[in-house]
């Protein structure tokens, strides 16, 4: 395995930060940073569109690399403006009447919890969200049992809900999906380049992701996977474009036979380079290492917060990542940050906002988001739980 | 007015090409290509997010920019990934039911087309299309009597259509909307940067736009307008997120009251970063200045087209403006730009798939287009069709 020096030797902020917001967006490598510069340099040369013609093979490569990280094909992988705008796209797909079903778990992305929200306002759809077992994720035969008797339209879970390191047991409610042939959406907007992702092992359908988190990659960019099922089956945004379809006559256009139906035509084509870029890197650093390595930095961060007076480690769940989220009395979240920042340690505070259902039930209102990645390091770790140690 | 040769001096793609495919994308000039350079460097350096808590004053001054750009103020304008996607906001904002009519125009972008089929597909809506008058923009007459017949749940018009140096007449289209209180829809694409835009004249509810064509900005970003009466009347996303809404309760979001409930969160802020310093050196350089020279030019363009043998001037209507469209027997579309490109011309094939109204009508199964901006010359022009006069 590539040794850490060598990939904080590819990470410039490495020497500027301890970067421990890597669940708000990573710290990029060279390749990544090299591949965005090189296509903006050119369309100021030659023009944006005759820079993209130029690098077609490239743009080709965008769809394998992504479609490799997924265990999936390339003709699976459209790329869209963000994770949300992902998530939209397919969520948009599925014909849903009034009184139809979607089924969530309580602990899920606040973005896809409004937009489910506005779907029962708009749509009159019903929202029911499956309980949280004990041990803090998903009760897996409630959300069974619950699949059975309600018949959704929809499972839609988020694989690692952002407010805490939690991770849900995606491949356990695929297996139920496919058996109750359930349409089945999985936000992996935070768990994509941390954890290895296969979309036949998980069984979904739709698959949203960002590229700017663990990927590592631009922001501006994230990717959705649609299966074979769904492509078949014909789902298809509902405002399609020139890219998304070909318009064959005054009142006729045709869909794509591929994900290419969830683009639209305007793509930044100098951020996806940089994704193709990042999704490579993560491939060459090996999901498996990366995995290992970040979960045994995130506990040790669980471990020597937990050391602290006052302080409580949030996080609840068979299994947890990278992830961690902390809590205690005696800080501020107004100054906590740039408390941090002043040591040069970037970390992030979650609000309410982003947690109605999850911060309640821990009895808090706010929640510090400390969230490392493979190329930080042990010394990094115990630098900022010194750090927070100190404060009074 | 700032000389042509400074213009061309702040624009590095200059020395390469002769660019006429403004249309498509233009070249950025060195303010943009340092905002979004520069940005990208402080993400890699510090980390995205708090590059854009840095960047938090010259990201309030994109919403400014663009603001002064139209007319409108800051709350009235949302950042998009592209005119598409502002666009299919805008559209998927109005409520629309089984029956209700959508008035558009025939000559309008291939994109927008395909969505009111898709429209007319999912949601039974039906399409009404005002005709064409001889001079080859809309019907204005036609337009009303639709108008005030049908009573239309929305009128959407492209101002500039991509196909053609047709501007169609949205100010007067904009008056009779208001008059009849139909929420009103311009697609701006290809119209901003070359056109002076104000939506108090215009009358719009919602306008779209790129940045990447005209305005000279970078590729992945586009901007909607949203006007006062569209946010009073709480129109607003199907699938709104975390910056378009607040969640605050279990079961309850309150959307944003200003058009930031057009938004996601994720942002790629160079881009905007880039975006805003395109809307400043537009409005540096002077939209009526612009105006008047790209009209200059495109005329020239024309006038020396027409002279050539075999050789037949498209554009068609009352008001022209920058966009050249030609076609000849004698021109071989699919080797017709590499020809250029060997002389270090840029230009672009329209096929019949964007245009499958407007290209039959014309008698044509693709069209030449040829796309001045206020940085090209005369010369240059000179140029182009003493080549392709030269090709038989």
């Amino acid at each position: 395995m590539t040794t850490v020096s060598h990939l904080r030797a590819d990470t410039p902020g490495c020497i500027h930060r301890i970067h421990l917001n890597n669940a708000g967006a990573a710290l990029p490598p060279w390749p990544v940073i090299r591949a965005v510069q090189q296509h903006l340099d050119l369309e100021a040369q030659i023009g944006a569109y005759e820079a993209a013609d130029h690098a077609a093979p490239a743009i080709a490569g965008f769809y394998d690399a992504i479609a490799r990280l997924l265990g999936a094909k390339p003709h699976h992988i459209a790329f869209a403006g963000s994770a949300t705008d992902a998530y939209a796209r397919a969520l948009s797909a599925i014909p849903l009447r009034p009184g139809d079903v979607i089924l969530t778990t309580e602990n899920d992305y606040v973005s896809n919890q409004i937009a489910f929200l506005a779907l029962q306002k708009r749509l009159r759809i019903r929202l029911i969200r499956a309980r949280d077992d004990a041990a803090g994720g998903v009760d897996v035969a409630d959300f069974e049992s619950i699949l059975k008797k309600h018949r959704p339209k929809l499972a839609a879970v988020t694989h690692v809900p952002t407010n805490s390191g939690l991770v849900q047991p995606v491949e356990a409610i695929g297996k139920m999906c496919r058996e109750q042939e359930v349409w089945y959406l999985v936000d992996a907007c935070q768990s994509a380049g941390q954890i290895p992702l296969d979309v036949e092992k998980i069984g979904c359908d739709f698959l949203s992701a960002t590229l700017r988190k663990f990927l590592r990659g631009p922001r501006g960019a994230g990717f959705l996977f649609a299966s074979d099922r769904a492509l078949e089956a014909g789902l298809e945004m509902p405002l399609p474009d020139m890219r998304s379809a070909d318009w064959v006559g005054e009142n006729k256009y045709i869909s794509s036979k591929t994900a290419r139906r969830f683009e639209y035509w305007e793509i930044p084509v100098a951020l996806m380079l940089g994704s193709k870029a990042a999704a490579e890197y993560a491939l060459s650093v090996g999901l498996d290492q990366i995995e290992n390595r970040v979960k045994m930095l995130a506990d040790l961060a669980r471990k020597r917060l937990n050391e602290l007076p006052g302080v409580d480690v949030l996080d609840k769940g068979v299994e947890l990542c990278a992830i961690v989220t902390a809590h205690a009395k005696h800080w501020n979240p107004d100054t906590l940050l740039a408390q941090l920042q002043r040591e040069n340690i970037n970390c992030r505070i979650s609000p309410l906002t982003v947690a109605q259902i999850d911060f309640p039930r821990k009895g808090v209102q706010w929640a510090l988001r400390v969230s490392p990645h493979y190329y930080n390091t042990e010394e990094e770790v115990e630098r900022v739980v010194e750090v927070l140690g100190k404060i009074t």
